[in-house]
């Protein structure tokens, strides 16, 4: 019998209502002939109110018990659905990440999947049972303790089981209904794209679009999974991740993507010697630093001024980390220059990688809006600029009409 | 190195500060040289909570569903626990029901104990750890799903620790400071009782002085394990369950019992044959009507009265479930006589069984103050009577004077 994964997140099954309701998406696939597994988040805001708990609790505190904790939120929910589903007469129940078991290694509160045993779930699947419930987010490590995946988890619990179970398809539901060409709380006329490649969902995820965690989207694309992105709370198609070779029109760019919280540090003349950007930017990731843009002018004679960007609350700790070292004198420079008032913006396609041209029509673009660029990065198949902040919503608006998203 | 279990119940955890005020109490053991298992419930009224939500998902729930949904409250208090005792620089680890492993037996949401292994706690203290938080009121079953043990497993849960890794004692914590001669709310020179045997708490308990589970009470008595109860918010040294033998001075009565929302159910003019009784109450008990006091009369020829007592709550169910069996012509009466106004009073003492006069003592007691008595049950520890509910509090006080019970 064909299998389906559906993972549902926190606002789906936020209270009985909308657990019934997902219930019943459920039962449509189910009342399709197929066996399901569903994955659950924990309601919206517990996981939240949890980790705050902890926090308030101890402040430096043991991880594992912290992932013993929080695990509790999905495991309501998913007892919860299995109840929903009998309730309509759908044989179901309840999986924890140990009954399962879904093996991780022991990085407690960012912990990754090592296996996931399938047995079990198969064996009921056998016996009549329609919907397996799984708690997202969770597993078990080598030594029996419960371990979380951090943000996004349930995401990639989804995908994990779409792969191992080999399903047809996996079913993000979400409280959007897809894959825009732009945020459409900034662009009135931004688009739902029926498909998007693996490799653009990555660089969307990557860029703040906050659909799909990027962890979740590179599981699904190395394991081939076929991912749609859909709303609980409306119908519709919704956006199918899917391979490239599966996307007919390649248009050069897919969408508008755009991060708000940016901040923008420079290290002025940095003493420019073999080993010196390896020196900052390993410091800066022990510091837990996410660094993302880098950038790296020539200034005087022997040095340098290096510029990056993070969220601009990462800010103080860089600049503490920063401090640190000038003080120890591993790293030589006359300055630190932060500005915590810019945003990212991004346009991004696979189309890009066999037209030309995008960079000079997006700059165009923000030059005619006399939008000011600050630094610029580009990969394979994106182009992202620093602008100040206040020019956000102008400049995706400018983006959006370049290169005509609102056209199918 | 000395082991001791301590039980802090839903009162006791109930926030971050109470939390923190719970590791401190076990701190003072850890200081004392002891090693400590301490079992915890969930924070007050999340298990009520959890229910309820259960209870609006589905009528007729899947009662493995029920588990899985419930026991979480356990683990989020067992977790945080933890980290309030390594914030105090305790070494301390928490344990679900599933890592003891609690095998209990497949009678889920009441589910009873059959065994704990040791070994992996006894492991961890054999490293260095000084405490093992567990979380109360949860097992797992031979297949690998989560039990309950119904209202009050957390005490039981204590108990059988205490049992099984043959514990030094086992302190109850709770919002009381001891066994009381009396309900304090209804008798203000109430006086904590310092011993109590097994048996006496057994009655007092199962009379519904809420500060001890029955099964709990059982256990200990079955295992002798010596049960402190004691408050967790005032010091003070409790009142100690014990054997019978390390009580010095037994009186004749040890305390007063009341219990309030009872009912007196009637069959009027029974057929008189053998098996009507098996008969009426099997049926009670399948309904799940919780019989309590049992009495027949010879009234007329060849025909009987019956009367018992139950919780107010079950009389509706017990009435249906005896008019059916009125209609399918398997018993025979007249009518049913509902009183649902009624209260239990009883006068337990262990010093009962060598001394004479106590039932006379009480009636009479009852008598001067004009309460008249409705049923009379007795036990060889025990006599209990149903009075009119209006006459609760004076019938406690005149007790509690009767036997000068306010006297060291």
């Amino acid at each position: 019998m064909p299998l389906v994964v559906m993972k549902f997140g926190g606002t789906s099954v936020d209270g009985i209502r909308r657990i019934r309701n997902v219930a019943a998406k459920v039962q449509v696939e189910t009342s399709a002939g197929n066996n399901v597994i569903v994955v659950v988040s924990a309601m919206a805001g517990r996981t939240t109110e949890l980790s705050e708990t902890v926090g308030n609790i101890s402040r430096m505190f043991d991880a594992r018990e912290f992932d013993a904790v929080v695990s509790t939120g999905e495991n309501v929910t998913a007892g919860l659905l299995a109840l929903a589903l009998q309730d309509l007469g759908v044989p179901a129940r309840s999986w924890q990440g140990w009954q399962v078991p879904v093996r991780t290694n022991s990085a407690h509160g960012a912990a990754r999947i090592e296996n996931i045993r399938t047995e079990s779930i198969v064996t009921k699947f056998a016996e009549g049972m329609k919907v397996a419930v799984v708690a997202g987010f969770q597993g078990i490590t080598q030594d029996g303790r419960i371990s979380t995946l951090g943000r996004g988890g349930s995401d990639t619990t989804a995908v994990a089981f779409a792969a191992a179970f080999a399903a047809e398809r996996c079913d993000i539901y979400t409280d959007v209904s897809g894959v825009y060409t732009a945020d459409p709380r900034l662009v009135s006329r931004a688009r739902k794209l029926n498909r998007v490649s693996y490799e653009e969902m990555l660089e969307f995820a990557s860029l703040g679009a906050k659909v799909l965690q990027t962890r979740s989207v590179e599981l699904a694309m190395h394991n081939k999974v076929r991912l749609r992105v859909l709303s609980s709370f409306c119908d519709g198609p919704g956006t199918l991740v899917c391979e490239e070779e599966e996307i007919m029109e390649q248009r050069a760019v897919s969408g508008v993507a755009s991060s708000r919280n940016e901040a923008k540090v420079t290290l002025i003349s940095v003493a420019d010697r073999p080993g010196i950007a390896a020196a900052v930017f390993g410091l800066l990731a022990s510091a837990d630093v996410n660094v993302d843009m880098i950038v790296q002018n020539i200034s005087e004679e022997g040095r340098t001024d290096i510029t990056f960007s993070c969220p601009v609350e990462h800010v103080s700790k860089a600049e503490i980390a920063l401090n640190e070292v000038l003080e120890s004198g591993a790293v030589r420079y006359r300055s630190i220059v932060a500005d915590t008032e810019v945003c990212k913006l991004s346009v991004v396609g696979i189309g890009m990688r066999s037209q030309s041209g995008v960079a000079a029509k997006m700059f165009k673009a923000l030059a005619d809006d006399g939008i000011n660029i600050l630094v610029i990065a580009t990969s394979e198949i994106k182009i992202s600029v620093l602008v100040d902040r206040k020019y956000m919503e102008l400049g995706v608006q400018a983006l959006h009409d370049a290169f005509q998203l609102d056209r199918c």
